[in-house]
C-alpha cells in the first residue's frame, strides 16, 4: 500500500493514515471485503511505529469502514458507511509510454482501432434493432443443453480436462473431429488438426507463421476485418481481388498472378463474409489448380459451412487439395455459439506442428473442459440437432428478411438472396453512401454494417451487409423498413 | 473425395472406386460412422455415372464396410469388418513450404523446439516419478468444486456467458478480481485489468506490443522458458542478469544499465521460477525505482504469489509502483489448475487499452463460461479454502522432500528450502552436468528440470529444479534417494 505521509505535519501520522486509508475505501481502491495489510507489515513498509497503524486501524473502525477479526486481521466492511464517490480522472500514470510502444504495433494500430470501433457501444434508444452484428439472438443460444454437457464432461474425463495438455487439443476431440469433417468431404487424420481459440486465433498463428514485412497477402476486396486487420499488422501488402455475385473472380486472380507472387490467399468460398456468395465448385477445383500451379498457399475460412439452410454444403477447397497447399478453418463459433471460442485448423502435418510451436508461445492449449464439453454435446447428437434448429430459424429470418426488402426498398438497390450463413448482402448505386445511410437509420435506432468496414481497397464500396441472426425476429420487418425509408429519403435528394 | 481412377484401365470403374473407398476406410482416412457423399454428387464430382457410384456401394455394403439407410445416404459402419491398416508414412504433401514460412518464424524457431522437447512423452518405465513438472498431482485437482461451479455458473449468469464479450474479460469478474488483488495490496480498479489465456498469453501480448527486433530486455540468468522462446520469438536482444540465493542482484542490474538502455525487465520475484528465491523488500524498492529512473518497463511475473507455505506474502513490485511502469501478472493456473488457462494483467489504462487491440486480433477474448465458473468458484469460498489446502500439502512435500535430500543428497551439491511454490532448487558443483546426471537418473525412471532448460546466458549453469507437486507423495523420497545415489556414482568418478 503506498501512503504519502507527512512526517512532520501538524496532523498526527495515525490521522494522516487513517483518512488516507479511508479515502481509498471511498474512491473504491479497496473494494468491500477486501482484507488490509497486517499491522506489523504496514508499520515496517511506511516506516511508522505499530501503534500508529493500529490507532489509524481503531479509528476506521469506530467509523465502521473496518472490521477487526481477531487472528484474521482487518477488512474493509462490506457495506462501509461513506459516500462512494466516483474516482476523479486522476493522473494514475506519470511514466511517457510511446518510445516504448514497438514499431510494429504503432504501424498497425490504426487496423485495430477500427475494429474495435465496431463493437462500440449502441446509441440508447428506446427502439433498438441491430442488424449490425452477427451473433445469435440471445434465445438462439443453447444454454441449458451445453450446461448439461459441461457437467457430464468434468464427470466422463475428469482430471484429464483439468491438467495440461497438447497444443494441438484435447485428443479424444482430436480422434472425433475427422468423423465430423469427413461429412463435409474434408478427409483427414488427427495429425492434421489443430484446436484453437476461435478462427481469428487460427489467422493470427498462421499470420505469424508465413508472414514477412512486404509479403503480398491477396483478399477477396471485401472481407472479414479481423482477417485484414491481423494480415496488415504483420506488415503485409494487402490486395484484394474482385468478388462477383459468385464470388472471387478467378480470371482477374489470374491477371494478377502474372505480376504479383502472393505469400497467401485468404478466402470464405461458402456465404461470404459480407457478400453471402458461394464459390461455384468450377472456380474452387481452378483455384486450388492455380494455387498449386503458383505455388502460393489457401487459406480458406469455412465458418459457416455447416449453416447451409437446406443442409446441402459445397465441398470444401480443402477436399480438392491433392498437396497440402490448402490450410481448412471451421468453426463452432457460429453453427453453436460465438462464447465457445472453439475452432479447427486442417493443414498438412509440416504446418500443423509448426502451429503448435507458435500455439505453445502463444497460450500454450486451449481450455480443455470446454473442448470436453464440445465433444460430449457432438456424440449426445446434440450439434446435429442444434444444426437442424439453426438451418430452420435462419431461413426463416431470411425470408422475412427477404419479403421486407422487396416490399420496402426502392428498385435503386439489389441483392440476392443467400442460400445459408448469417446475413444478407445489399448492392447500392455509386450515388449513395452506405455510411451516411448508416448515420441516418442509426438516428431511428437502426444499425447495419457498411461495406467500409469490410474494404480492402479505396474501390471497395457499395454496398451493406444485413444481419438476421441478432434482431429479435418480429423486428426484422420494422428494421427494413426504416432502413427503406430512409434510403428513399436520401435518394429523392441525390436526385 | 479425391479418387484417381483409371479411365482406359482393364477395371471395371465401380470396383476401382469401391477399392479406393475400402482402402480409406481401412486406412481410417473415413472413420466409422462417418457419411459418404451422395451418389449423385459424388458421380458428378468425379465425372462418371451416377450407376458406377451406386454399384461401388453395393458392393461395400455386401462387403459389411458401408450401411445405405434410405432417404439418409449412406454410412461407413461403425465396426467395418477390414483390417484397420496403420497409414503408412504416405507422402501426403508434396508442396514444398520451406520458402513460405516467415523469417521470424525461422528464426525463432529453434528456441520454440527447445521448449517443445520439454513437453516430450517420459520414458516407459515401471517405475517413474516426475519431479520435472511443476503441474499438481492429479489428486491435487479439484474437480467436483469447479465442476459444480459450471453448472452454478450457467445458471446464474446464463446467455452472457455464451455470447460476444469485451477482449479485457468477464465484467463480472473484473468488478470482483480488485478485491482478491487488495489482498496482495495491488490497488486497481476494472479499467487497470485484463483476464487473459494464461501467463504465456499476458507475455506475448507484452512482446508484441512493446518488441521491436534488436530491443533489449532483460531477465534473470535462469527464467521461465516460456518467457525467454517468446521474447527471442520477437527478436530482442536477451540478457540474463546474475541471481543470488535473494533472487536478481541489483547491483548487477545498475552496471548493465549504465551501458544498456533495456525497453523492458521480466521478473518472477517471488517463488522465482527455477530457483525457488524470494526478492527482499529492499531490492524490490530499488528495482522500481531503477526503473523509474531509467524509464524501462517492469514486467512482474507473480504467478505463484498465493502460494506461500505460511500465508504470508510478500508484496509485488507493482505495491510500490507510482508511476504505471510496473505490468502486474498473476494466474490461477498454479493456485487451482493449470487447464483453467485463466490469468489477468494490471497494467495503467494505457497499456491495458493497447493489449485489449492486440488480444482482439489474437483471439477476440477468452472464455467466458470459465471466467463465469472461476467467480462462482472465488465467491462460493472454494478459492480460499483450496489456496489453505494446496500450502499445507506442499509445504509438507516440499518437507519431505527436504528430509529425503538431507540424507540422500552427497555434501557437494547444496540448497536452500524455498518459502513457497512448486519447486527446489539444487546447487551443483562446477564438475558436475546437471544434464548428464538427468540423463543416467532417468535409465532409473526419475525426471526433473537441468539449469540449461532455464539458461538465458551461455554462463548459466550450476543446479537443477526438483518439482514437488507432481509426483505421488510416497513416492518422493525414493525419487531423491535414486537421484542422490546417481549424484554419488558421478563424484565418485570426477573425483
Amino acid at each position: 500500500m503506498i501512503v504519502d505521509l507527512e512526517r512532520n505535519g501538524k496532523k498526527p501520522l495515525y490521522l494522516q493514515l487513517k483518512e488516507k486509508i479511508g479515502a481509498m475505501i471511498a474512491e473504491r481502491l479497496m473494494l468491500p471485503g477486501s482484507r488490509l495489510p497486517a499491522t506489523r507489515d504496514l508499520a515496517l513498509s511506511l516506516g511508522v511505529s505499530r501503534n500508529t497503524v493500529v490507532q489509524a486501524y481503531q479509528e476506521l473502525e469506530a467509523e465502521g469502514l473496518i472490521n477487526s477479526r481477531v487472528g484474521r486481521g482487518a477488512f474493509v466492511t462490506l457495506y462501509p458507511l461513506v459516500e462512494i464517490s466516483t474516482p476523479a480522472a486522476k493522473q494514475e500514470s506519470c511514466m511517457s509510454y510511446e518510445g516504448l510502444f514497438s514499431a510494429g504495433w504503432s504501424r498497425a494500430n490504426a487496423d485495430l482501432v477500427s475494429v474495435f470501433e465496431q463493437l462500440a457501444q449502441p446509441p440508447s434508444k428506446s427502439l433498438y434493432i441491430d442488424m449490425a452484428s452477427d451473433q445469435p439472438n440471445s434465445g438462439l443460444l443453447p444454454v441449458a443443453a451445453f450446461g448439461e454437457c459441461l457437467k457430464s464432461a468434468v464427470r466422463r474425463y475428469g482430471r484429464s480436462l483439468f491438467t495440461t495438455g497438447s497444443p494441438c487439443g484435447f485428443k479424444p476431440l482430436l480422434e472425433y473431429l475427422p468423423t465430423l469433417l469427413a461429412r463435409r468431404n474434408v478427409m483427414c487424420r488427427p495429425e492434421n488438426l489443430m484446436i484453437v481459440s476461435g478462427v481469428q486465433q487460427a489467422l493470427n498463428l498462421i499470420g505469424r507463421l508465413f508472414i514477412d514485412p512486404g509479403d503480398t497477402v491477396l483478399l477477396q476486396h471485401f472481407t472479414y476485418p479481423g482477417a485484414l486487420g491481423m494480415f496488415r499488422s504483420f506488415q503485409s501488402t494487402c490486395i484484394g481481388i474482385p468478388t462477383d455475385h459468385e464470388g472471387l473472380c478467378i480470371d482477374v486472380l489470374e491477371r494478377i498472378l502474372r505480376h504479383r507472387r502472393p505469400k497467401l490467399l485468404y478466402i470464405v468460398p461458402t456465404f461470404h463474409n459480407p457478400t453471402g456468395t458461394t464459390l461455384p465448385a468450377e472456380r474452387r477445383r481452378r483455384l486450388v489448380e492455380l494455387a498449386r500451379e503458383h505455388a502460393f498457399l489457401v487459406v480458406e475460412d469455412d465458418y459457416a459451412h455447416d449453416l447451409a439452410f437446406d443442409g446441402r454444403e459445397a465441398y470444401p477447397l480443402k477436399s480438392w487439395d491433392t498437396v497440402g497447399g490448402i490450410i481448412h478453418l471451421g468453426s463452432f463459433s457460429e453453427s453453436l455459439f460465438p462464447g465457445i471460442r472453439l475452432s479447427w485448423i486442417v493443414a498438412s502435418k509440416p504446418i500443423i506442428e509448426r502451429l503448435a510451436l507458435l500455439k505453445q508461445s502463444y497460450d500454450l492449449y486451449t481450455n480443455r473442459i470446454i473442448q470436453g464439453a464440445l465433444l460430449e454435446y457432438c456424440r449426445k447428437g446434440c450439434y446435429d440437432r442444434e444444426l437442424k434448429r439453426k438451418r430452420q430459424v435462419y431461413a426463416r429470418r431470411c425470408d422475412s428478411l427477404f419479403r421486407a426488402m422487396e416490399y420496402h426498398f426502392p428498385d435503386a438497390v439489389t441483392w440476392r438472396k443467400p442460400k445459408g450463413g448469417l446475413f444478407q448482402w445489399v448492392d447500392i448505386p455509386e450515388s449513395l453512401d452506405a455510411f451516411a445511410l448508416l448515420l441516418r437509420t442509426r438516428e431511428r435506432g437502426v444499425v447495419f454494417t457498411p461495406d467500409r468496414m469490410f474494404a480492402v481497397e479505396e474501390w471497395s464500396r457499395g454496398g451493406f451487409r444485413l444481419g438476421f441472426t441478432s434482431p429479435e425476429e418480429d423486428q426484422i420487418p420494422e428494421g427494413v423498413k426504416i432502413i427503406g425509408e430512409t434510403l428513399k429519403d436520401i435518394l429523392a435528394t441525390v436526385a
